[in-house]
């Protein structure tokens, strides 16, 4: 296959050419799975340092909550309610369970079918791949896609299940978390921690019953959270299916927005998300080279002389450090 | 408190001073716990330096399987057994879900009761202390203290529940893992992947209804598994609370050890320990460098320059790099 032209592809997808954002996508996936000195690595890096000066603009919101609450459903009406705005929209529909990865899956083109021919609209399934710590590394790449590409927002939502969901919704500017009446949501979402992640509830089916307890028993506990930093976190009831509070949804995350832009707390989660992406690379880097090593000064030689009691590992440690960085 | 002589308490310890192995542990302990530049750390270094030496004598036995396998009671009679052989024994009983640490935990002294004043014997609790990361760093360096100190066989217990078993069984030589009839062990055992890392077998409360057929299904699937590297793993039925099948199960143990021996299994193993250990505490120092560092060369400078776009994260990787190697 031939090296592709980078700069040239980031060049369409800045003109909203969506062949060129789900071949950058792919790109990005591809490097962070290949192996150090592989072609797609020196892809990834291409890629990573020609979106850098296009990126920043977008609003990355997070969708999350426990499974059949309506997330799916809730990212397909707020999609067609921001484009109703006029608005581009980016979509990252992220399986942390599922092997399957790439643009072409049935299940979105089923289940965002009214999006799938709108020009101002980019849909992408990430799925692991067997790693976890794929899908981490790859999705912030393929948000800076999205960016780089010229959506208004990008929408961030986890299917399936699991904790990883609090890991991929820390990528988000604004984290919406989803509950529904009448299935012990409450208990199960403080337990999984999920309530401090929140920046706006949404309570959705809230034409069941027990909705609007739900709905007062969330505005109580936010209102002696007391706007923690100057936010009272809303909470907006929604009956996804039929449309109903969509748009006081879209009004509550443009609210968050604006609020973070105002105070300086959107630049101060920015920085805190790259400092992590930055040291995790640099740790990755690190071990890799580590790999790369052989002989007495690799691993495997100091380990060796650990086990003959020639060394302590704190030692052989510091001889590591020292070779892979080159003192 | 005065800073510790390590190398006098290494000294007591090769004698068989039972307050100088427990000092030493919790040094181990307590350097793991603390911060880059807290004295506990040096006094962490020391420790590891002054043993290095010492160690690679003794046998290192895990023991694990399910709650209520009778995992203590079996570590209790394995002791008796070889005590009654004339060799020195230590015991590691790692607890990763509780917060209590040290040698004085009243559960260890009733559960080890007969053995609490035998000269011969070294009985340790660990524990988490708030973060299993810090159990496994210490266990290793606990495990030189007991090796250093003259013990011919060294039990690591795990108490309590899950998948943190299999990382802290992975310290030892030899892996007992230990099922019960009835409790459809085979099952969950085999889900959890803890059939793999066994090197023998014990089916314990064989006196109880299912145990020969327990016993006739794992001989038979060892037996499948055709002696996988030429140790075709045994299968030992006890009944721990009336010490029987204890012998055998010291034999199987003692076999095990010599079979390694003579194919240079254990020395294998050990390395590949080691390696991984090396290569934790490098990666971890690296981490502390890099927390160390401040201004526009620190992690905080570089995030801002990629949220500003003026940089990529993957650029900020290789800057980070070359600042905390010293290039």
């Amino acid at each position: 296959m031939p090296r592709p032209d980078v700069p040239d592809l980031v060049e369409r997808a800045r003109r909203g050419e969506a062949r060129a954002v789900a071949r950058l996508i792919s790109l990005v996936e591809n490097g962070v799975e290949a192996g150090a000195g592989d072609a797609g690595t020196a892809d990834l890096r291409a890629v990573a340092a020609a979106l850098a000066p296009h990126t920043g603009r977008a609003h990355v919101v997070g969708l999350t909550g426990p499974p059949g609450v309506g997330k799916s459903t809730s990212t397909s009406v707020l999609v067609g309610a921001l484009r109703a705005q006029g608005r581009r929209v980016g979509v990252l529909a992220v399986d942390p369970s599922s092997p399957f990865s790439g643009g072409a899956l049935l299940g979105d083109r089923v289940r965002m079918g009214e999006h799938a021919t709108d020009e101002g609209v980019f849909i992408r399934s990430m799925a692991t791949r067997g790693h976890l710590g794929g899908l981490a590394w790859a999705t912030p790449q393929a948000l800076r896609v999205l960016d780089a590409a010229g959506c208004d927002v990008v929408l961030v939502e986890t299917v399936g299940v699991g904790q990883s969901e609090v890991e991929v919704v820390a990528l988000a500017d604004t984290t919406v978390v989803l509950l529904a009446p009448g299935m012990g949501d409450g208990v199960q979402a403080a337990k999984a921690g999920i309530l401090e992640i929140a920046d706006v509830f949404v309570v959705n089916k809230a034409d069941r019953d027990g909705a609007a307890q739900t709905v007062r028993d969330l505005r109580h506990m936010m209102s002696l959270d007391g706007g923690a930093g100057g936010w009272e976190r809303p909470v907006v009831p929604t009956v996804a299916a039929r449309g109903e509070g969509v748009d006081d949804l879209v009004a509550a995350l443009d609210a968050h927005r604006d609020w973070m832009d105002a105070v300086g707390e959107r630049r101060r989660r920015r920085i805190a998300r790259a400092e992590s992406e930055i040291q995790a690379i640099t740790l990755e880097r690190v071990r890799s080279r580590i790999g790369d090593l052989s002989g007495g000064s690799g691993l495997t030689g100091l380990a060796e002389r650990v086990v003959a009691g020639e060394l302590d590992p704190y030692g052989a440690a510091d001889e590591l450090a020292g070779t892979v960085s080159g003192r």
